[in-house]
């Protein structure tokens, strides 16, 4: 019989894909130019030539076995070693090859070291605001997700309700830095004090507790802003990957797991990622683009454009008086919504094609994301929607 | 802390995968084309060159978001389209393309369609002999795989045995034709004894027992032999395929299932595989590979070194004295040992550089595997080992 547990999950419809959706559908009505989809935060760069010629010439030049045959459930070995020497060099970091699991995306990077360090019951902490998908990714696994209130102030760390959630039942703290929905960067102030918190937590339980750090957003980051490399900071850390955003490739699902070579059982955890991969019959992204992206370690899709849009909707949100911190990274914004609910408020705004996401869907209220992942272009048209909006529903 | 469960998954190394590194071991000392290496099931024949220069083309005529952009979760909608007209066009099925789930080769077909048709403590019935991996894809879904003795005069179905485990609990019946490990095609006959069986059951127990049907080796059928479409036999099946073989990319990891559309809850089966993916991160093969399989429907690999390989060795194990029923498909034979224990028997083999897998893993005891995706010529040479190693051992 149809298994009733993955049934109902189809009722708990994505609010993102539900506005995505409409979005698309209003552009059918009225031109997709016309509508101000800011729900998904799908890159809007093209991906570096170099990558796609990299594919080229392998399809051309190497042999359909090596390229196409089965790739080792640990990962391609020269992939694998490419990657640590890129981490090394740019991070000052010593993996080595056994430290390096190819995954599909950060998604899976995730939702396999989650597996890897918690057993059924235990807890993940996360922080509000949060990536909704992380539900699927953890209470799947048999552990349970926690989510610690936000500080809405900073978007950085709130120690005090960390305190609060703290018990001997945590096994990992998943963090995600640069922010997805904030925008927000983690300092090195706040990197060091979640070090030093968990290092004190980790000796009064007598257990490892690690951090899970999901950094699909690493290399978007702006001008002058402090983006530490959390693992360098504590060694029972699973660096989570993907090129889906660095690349603009998510369609083809390639990403790694690091583990830090100096945390618990440094040299299993691939073959333990390797374990819960073979469970589900995934075991490797495609060898192709394992290949693929260790040819252009040196290359990032030309992302300048997401500071540009970020700069202009930060500058026109503060002129009309929105309550908000002023990202350091990512393709989103998130603003304080001008009414309590944030879902009304949303909803208001789909009246003049702005498709904005509340933020009740990422652990907090009153809130909205913005992914201004969309032509620079198209932003400045969504100004005049967006004062538009914000005069006739609010007077300003 | 790390997870034990998976952690202990790690002492099970496979059998197979032992003997491969041997193989490659003892290659390194006595040159790779002097071990004749039985072990592997790794397609031995290039991809199609079309294959290649689809993929070519698509990266450079298509648009980088639309080629490398997010798939929908449950698949690109156009080559779920091809893939449903395909099969529809080949087995008079008819399909349409929400009854398509594209998945990581049949390896990730399997897993999801058992998460989909079973809740935690239900029994999926396989046939020995049957594929090892069957074990993991099956007992970390909360399942339980068992396994019906074989019918080792034809390697056919064994009814009484089938009889014998059947019962209320049983959630699945989980087939493999053609068969991994024993090469041999459930005939028209055989299908549709177990339609008709499962039917009965299906109305005296009052509950959906469905076939998964797993047919990676669809394509590998020799001349002349009796080879049904499973689900025209039977309303819920799920037919589960990779390209691994047919196209020979098992690194790129690409595959479906097909829901009958007659079968319970056949608009949802994709959406539900989808709801499993996301908890594990996959979410979706490679878009670029969705679309290079959907680009050549129409074309296979030139297998026809299998069928070579194995006459040539039907032939000579015949002739030596072997019990060995012939190969209706696939790259396998499955000859009974010349002594009970046939994981003494390999061993003997290894003196000889004969690489052979022994039975036990399969779940029947006195067989061996040969994996003959390996070149002619190789297959020749080694009937010399071969006639020397009976001769030495068992005096034939």
């Amino acid at each position: 019989m149809i298994n009733e547990t993955y049934k109902q999950m189809l009722q708990k419809k994505s609010v993102i894909r539900q506005l995505s959706e409409f979005a698309t559908e209003r552009g059918k009505e009225i031109g997709y130019e016309n509508v101000f989809d800011y729900s998904l935060g799908n890159p809007s760069v093209p991906v570096p030539k170099e990558f796609n010629d990299n594919l080229k010439d392998m399809l051309d030049n190497m042999s359909s076995m090596e390229l196409h045959g089965y790739s080792p459930s640990v990962g391609l070995p020269s992939v694998k070693e490419s990657i640590a020497n890129d981490l090394n060099k740019r991070f000052g970091m010593n993996y080595k090859k056994e430290h390096i699991f190819p995954t599909s995306g950060a998604a899976g990077a995730v939702a396999h070291a989650v597996r890897c360090v918690t057993s059924p019951g235990d807890e993940v902490l996360t922080f509000a605001p949060y990536f909704p998908e992380y539900d699927p990714y953890i209470n799947t696994s048999g552990a349970v997700l926690k989510v610690v209130k936000a500080d809405t102030k900073t978007f950085q760390i709130n120690f005090d309700e960390l305190d609060k959630m703290m018990n001997e039942k945590v096994a990992a703290v998943l963090i995600n830095t640069p922010n997805n929905p904030s925008g927000i960067v983690y300092n090195t102030k706040t990197i060091e004090r979640l070090s030093s918190y968990l290092k004190d937590k980790q000796k009064e339980y007598g257990h490892d507790i690690f951090i899970l750090s999901d950094e699909p957003y690493r290399e978007i980051v702006f001008e002058g802003v402090d983006a530490p490399y959390v693992s360098k900071y504590y060694d029972n850390t699973l660096s989570c990957y993907s090129y889906s955003k660095s690349l603009s490739v998510p369609g083809e699902r390639i990403g790694y797991v690091a583990a830090n070579p100096a945390c618990t059982d440094a040299d299993l955890i691939s073959a333990i990622c390797a374990q819960i991969s073979r469970g589900i019959g995934h075991n490797c992204p495609s060898s192709l683009m394992q290949y693929g992206v260790a040819s252009v370690h040196d290359l990032t899709s030309d992302m300048s454009v997401y500071e540009t849009n970020m700069n202009i909707l930060y500058n026109e949100l503060t002129s009309l008086g929105f309550e908000v911190i002023k990202p350091g990274g990512t393709f989103y914004i998130f603003p304080k919504a001008l009414e309590d609910d944030a879902v009304a408020f949303c909803n208001k705004a789909l009246d003049y094609d702005l498709v904005l996401v509340p933020s009740d869907s990422f652990g907090v209220k009153g809130y909205f994301r913005m992914a201004y992942c969309i032509d620079t272009e198209k932003v400045e048209r969504s100004l005049v929607a967006l004062r538009k909006f914000v005069k006739e529903c609010y007077g300003r």
